[in-house]
């Protein structure tokens, strides 16, 4: 099933889409819910970031391949950092090029959404807490994170952090484990393509290490770390996400106004 | 003046502190109030962070003193990072000892409290989005720190982020700069004790810094780094931080649950 969340109208909810249509959902989808039946054509609603998160904590050198590409190891732990909600945006929204770098790259990157609250979770209940999973592109200006010894402002920057174009429930963690295509295009030229078998670490190891530290929230995503192919984005580019499973997160870069 | 977050019976409010009553706020301190005139004494209430933060953005390594205490270098550029709202804990809170770290310091700040969305803030105009200071305790697991190279486990699990006991209104950038004392007791002993003058880069300075990259919301807090004397925390220990002109932010270290 595929969960959006849109906004019509000025109203804002939460809808499952089929096909060309929207659905509308009774409610929120981190509890049982009701289809409305009222249906909405996708073309008249403007898709938003499918959660708000609290937060999203994002794991680095997940894929062997990348790491070795910008001269790095894979680390002994998971190298765990966060982005703000401040950084999120949705399918279609600008990525506005800061101001204080000159090198902003792609990162694709497959998106797990929590569903429930939850600590210290055991990596046999991993799956429990997951909603489903959505394609996340994690925005980095590699400059200042060479620059910089902390991540916030490199990869914490108001739109590095577009999500969607929906959360699909519809994938296991065995799924992700299998391998998922990812790909990432810059108008149209393909630049990253990974599968998600190649994952240092799959997700139920990443949620237990994350969780062993802290609580997650219903709608806080983690971000599981970008196959190798980053590279330079440039003002005007049209950049893509496109996950096997889910689907394509489409943002274009522009100039910060 | 003192804003202070609280509850009483269930119901969360903001309210003024004068000697040992709260005035009740009518709304929220983001914008113009007006007190309620409805008065309650300190201690039938219990009080809460006083603010719920959107981020929590940390300035490490910014006094020089603690920096070599460290081995560290003062960074060319601020070390930032971030602490997310689920670290966040109020006055008298529990700090829950994490079960991944066996060496848990405090370190005393002084807390900027945000009072206006804002981002690219001229340095002329940093003094304007802020709406006053507490006192924190970034409350940080160093061995953990040490083998991760970015920080959010280490400065970013449950608890590790005591604020409070209120907001004081009545201070300014200058002040800060002239320099207050700050000061770290454990179970009543000096630990830490330094002056706000010796801060390597002034509030305004920060502000500039963090929001080149990101918007500030209502109630987000910037961490303004340590004074030298950090050290161990254990299980039973009550950590005191006190600012000149502020007040004294008490929590004990309990065992976690």
């Amino acid at each position: 099933m595929r969960i959006a969340r849109f906004s019509i109208d000025g109203n804002v909810g939460f809808g499952v889409v089929e096909g060309d249509e929207l659905d509308v959902i009774k409610g929120h989808p981190f509890a049982e819910f009701e289809r409305s039946g009222q249906k909405v054509p996708l073309d008249k609603i403007r898709l938003l970031p499918p959660v708000l998160p609290n937060k999203v904590v994002a794991i680095g050198r997940n894929y062997a391949e990348h790491a070795a590409e910008l001269g790095n190891a894979v680390p002994d732990v998971p190298v765990t950092f966060f982005k703000p909600s401040t950084s999120v945006i949705g399918p279609g929204d600008p990525i506005a090029y800061p101001s204080f770098s000159q090198e902003v790259h792609h990162e694709a990157e497959l998106a797990v959404v929590i569903g429930r609250m939850c600590r210290e979770v055991p990596r046999e209940r991993a799956k429990d807490v997951i909603l489903g999973y959505t394609c996340a592109n994690d925005i980095t200006a590699r400059d200042v994170q060479q620059r910089e010894k902390q991540w916030a402002r490199a990869k914490g920057f108001d739109s590095s952090c577009p999500l969607g174009p929906w959360v699909e429930t519809g994938l296991a963690p065995a799924d992700i484990a299998e391998g998922l295509t990812i790909q990432c295009t810059v108008n149209g030229e393909q630049r990253q393509l990974g599968r998600t078998s190649d994952m240092v670490r799959p997700i139920e190891d990443l949620i237990v290490h994350i969780t062993e530290a802290m609580t997650l929230l219903p709608g806080d995503v983690i971000l599981t770390g970008t196959p190798a192919g980053v590279g330079p984005l440039n003002v005007g580019d049209e950049v893509a996400v496109t996950i096997e499973g889910i689907g394509t997160l489409t943002n274009k870069v522009i100039k910060r106004g």
